[in-house]
């Protein structure tokens, strides 16, 4: 990267939630150009037709895809598409100059049997092979060099960051982890259905796909890469009336004797050089508002002396930290640039 | 009681969101005349006031309590009030006629060391040794005798519904259970607080008390009686952005083989004849909103046979089975009257 | 009507939102037999799974409508369908035994050409004749005779009540109404729209339809008849980020000398038979979750005196007052039963 | 201000909403340092403490009031109080080297008995007079060179600026404006209250001091100024049950012959250089949520022909455009510096 030169970014699918929080960011990306937004929908209307919100202020075109393109003019491609595309644009990215951030499920796999197993047959296991995990926080290294990135799930990257440290360092079990997430709606995307028509929503709270969620085995992998050994895991996902936020609890036995005080100096310890990752003072817990709209997560410990259980509270914003934020950190790691660039503003009180 | 003369009804702590939902159940009750309404804040004024909700319907004024006045007037006397009051005030009604359903904590423990152990020490011992446990579903042939009862905690009621046939018959372990359980914000009644003001709460999902809440050892003093053993629980509270509606859902380690079908065929056998328990069909997963404003309670089970554990999805409104509506349902069984008498009405669709 | 016997009622259209309110009411109602309930999307489903909120209480399978089968079973049919269908329907029916009440717009104007300028051709002109607007506080004696009721819009429901009086009294110019409302996302109906998607409606009030919505020209048939004069208005509908609730707020110029006190003088006296309309004390103003589940209004009044202008405040559940409730208010004035029968029941004090 | 120096800027009562949002905006803000917050209630504790969004991100402590101190320190003082301290404070400020921005209505008047008539006495009418009203887009030379901004109230920042162009030509009359006008919950601050308690707020949308709202003087100060006659309007403000946001619709009679095109050409003509003033396309209404979080203000226009009546849409961020944004927008006017300067990231699509 010469000094001074601006990285070129392009967003396909840039009209669902995910696509437009990568506009935002990287529209105000003081290293960044953002070159191209592509949508299939909405081909020739400007982007801020397609969310008024940007009227004024963000002045592109959404465009149709074309690879050859897209490749020619920009430096990274952040693909904000349903899973089953990504594997076969990203083929054809491959050519071309340019690096991938994937938000969808089709490159977080190392595993093809694990991915096909949930998802359907892979068409680009090659590809699958070279991509790299994108939770910035544990890969920094191999992110750096990564030509494809699978950027995490929304519920993984929740669920993990807190779990990391206890499991690598042996002090809860591998055995029994209870992950019991909840999430706003914008996690469900744009499109349209009964479940997130506001009058069904509100006032609604709801478990869906319990223990049959994708996001199991995808942190099932990470979490027995991280132990060195097998992990099992029972997940179970609720939908919360409100559209932006998540929250994981989960429950884990522990292996050593630990109380309150230490659980918290180990996440403080393992996060210390981590910019966006805040351990809540001993007295508080988090609130998804807490970190609306931005790149952090917060995360608390309890040690439930009475039963011997680790309990984990953590939250973020599942469109920044549990996408597009997510996406753009990698981007940052990938090409050198200060890792909380274009995604350190102020957060909102309220 | 006569066959026609109604019950003479009276709500201590009227002005509290339980006390004007018990206010709201019993105007409407069939069989039931509510004589009087008190209310330390309020005495003087229309109840219609303090809840315009009941301009030109419930013409009621709060007045002070009494223990005379309404011992003498009332058949039954509900107490609405915050724990601690309850234990003073329920041995001043003793000598008169009436019968007593308590909405607090002070008579839902037979073992006067649990209670005292998460609540203060108890100045009524004898009358807490008489007290029932009102939860109507297990304890029916208790309460139709009792004089006292102690109306359960809107968690353990969500809680213990679903957990109960399995843990009775040892389907399940009495060890690792996890109660991961979800309130509306009315469980944390009409009184101000930050967490509970608008803006704090809107987007603002979070956890609260984590492995530190009271409602923790009423439910594992119920679980030991129907397990026949020494039950310890993990239990994590949070609170939802919505106003009514609680969802609990347990994690079980299974001690027999099941799988989701014969988990759901022993929850409807168990409640077959439990007017207010429904168990959802198997493709089906409970929302708040499907119970609110309702005594409903809906569960569904699945089991995760890739962890060996049973999951159990349940939901109420927390003001009505979780408080008001189940004392009803309590009085409704204390005098002989139909379950479901005044509690029956069509639920609202949406 | 022999005394005892219950009324047979059919719901067509159960599967939105007013048919589903008005099968909750009727359900419940003491001198009314749901006799079917029929659905075009859903025929053959049971109205529980449909809305799960019915499981185990409201046994009915939706089926096809047939107008022969239907009109022989029902002595009132509802027609909870958009509009375009009943003026095809309802002659299908006048051959049979049973009386109509519309819940669309087809039978609300006796105007065809006033109808016909904001929908489409009127294809029952005859009928049309013949129906009567049912805004029952207003309209009982002619609501008891006829065959047809054009059930009103929610906006007028809401708006026309605190105005009339008034405009009947002369006490308000015909000239320079502004009625500005606001209602919550259920009056939208059970459709998909990105409007009424959950993450883009809670935080996003809105204006829409300014000037140009269809209830406008129904309000001012209904005022004109009401002041003998020719009225036009202003009117400008919004969304609020919530289910269920409606707040009209009317500005008017006074053409007598008036204060507060008078205004709401006015209203109580005109109202004072009229159970579900509940003038506000002096010093407080409606709120739509006080009237939220219910057939109430509840309307206050205040004199600007500084720019000589009455305002008036007025609110309903869209659902119930707004369309289901006010429809069965209807039936229960065309058949001779207490106009509240099904209607009263205690509202929810939050 | 020397080329490169950062302006020393404190806020003065930081642990309100509008305060706390002052302090996110100038923690990024690239020309400002943020040098000192304070709090009467939270002296000594940490603003993340306050507010835990600002955890691990806005290190300031919380310090008492002193005039002094805060005087030598900061180039300008934001003023984030209640009415009737800040006209004590700033008389104190004003022998130091430091320029004043007050939020609170004290020195929002030019009319001294204008002010007194709805709030109290005021003890710094010399001040009074020499204070700018800070409506940016109006009175930008002005505020240049002020001393002290009355930083314009969240109501006529919104209703105002879409009147302005029209009241300014004439093109509509002085007599007969009607503002309805909608706010989200931050507007009533972070003081604990019923109205916003979350139980009975959600679902409760509501009008509040109807024709007595303390803003309508503010508005007809300004509107008769730039009409450059008397001006009587008539408000009536209402809560919204959402956090932030607000709308404001305004009626008022057309002078001129005009249709919905020639009204929203006179918009887009007259802010054509103010960068936060966008007009809707012909066929859009502005939504709160799409200001959400910004300085940005839409407005829309339609001519409603059949009552010759002009209809303007506004939206603003309460606590943004109409509080701390806007201050924020003032203090760069005042200070030379770009006038979006901290304040034009790009919006959140959702």
């Amino acid at each position: 990267m010469t000094q001074g030169k601006k990285i070129a970014a392009a967003v396909v699918g840039a009209t669902g939630y995910a696509g437009a929080e990568l506009v935002r960011i990287l529209w105000d990306h003081p290293q960044v150009e953002l070159k191209a937004v592509t949508s299939r929908q909405y081909a020739g209307q400007a982007i801020a037709q397609v969310f008024p919100a940007f009227q004024g202020v963000v002045p592109l075109v959404c465009e149709e895809f074309n690879a050859q393109s897209i490749g020619e003019r920009a430096d990274v491609v952040f693909l904000a598409l349903p899973h089953k595309l990504p594997m076969a644009i990203a083929p054809q990215l491959e050519g071309t100059n340019t690096r991938i951030v994937d938000l969808s499920a089709d490159f977080r796999f190392n595993d093809q049997a694990a991915y096909e197993a949930v998802y359907q047959p892979h068409t680009s296991p090659e590809l699958m092979k070279k991509s790299v995990y994108g939770l910035c926080e544990l890969y920094r290294k191999e992110i750096a060099q990564a030509f494809i990135i699978g950027n995490p799930g929304c519920y993984p990257t929740c669920s993990l960051l807190p779990l990391a440290p206890f499991i690598q360092q042996g002090v809860i079990s591998t055995r029994g982890i209870v992950i019991d997430a909840k999430s706003g709606a914008s996690g469900a995307g744009r499109g349209l259905s009964l479940t997130t028509h506001y009058c069904e929503l509100t006032e609604g709270f709801s478990a869906y796909k319990v223990a049959a969620h994708r996001h199991c085995p995808e942190m099932e992998e990470i979490l027995s890469r991280e132990a060195g050994r097998d992990v099992k895991i029972t997940f179970a996902p609720h939908l919360v009336p409100m559209s932006r936020g998540m929250l994981a609890t989960s429950y884990s036995m522990l292996e050593k004797d630990l109380d309150t005080p230490a659980a918290l100096e180990i996440l403080r310890e393992f996060y210390k050089d981590a910019e966006f990752v805040k351990i809540c003072p001993d007295n508080a817990l988090p609130r998804t508002s807490h970190v609306r709209g931005t790149n952090y997560v917060h995360i608390a410990a309890r040690v439930d002396e009475h039963a011997n259980r680790l309990i984990l509270v953590s939250v973020i914003d599942n469109l920044v930290k549990g996408a597009a934020g997510q996406a753009v950190q990698n981007m940052n790691i990938m090409f050198g640039l200060a890792e909380g660039a274009g995604l350190n503003a102020a957060p909102y009180p309220v």
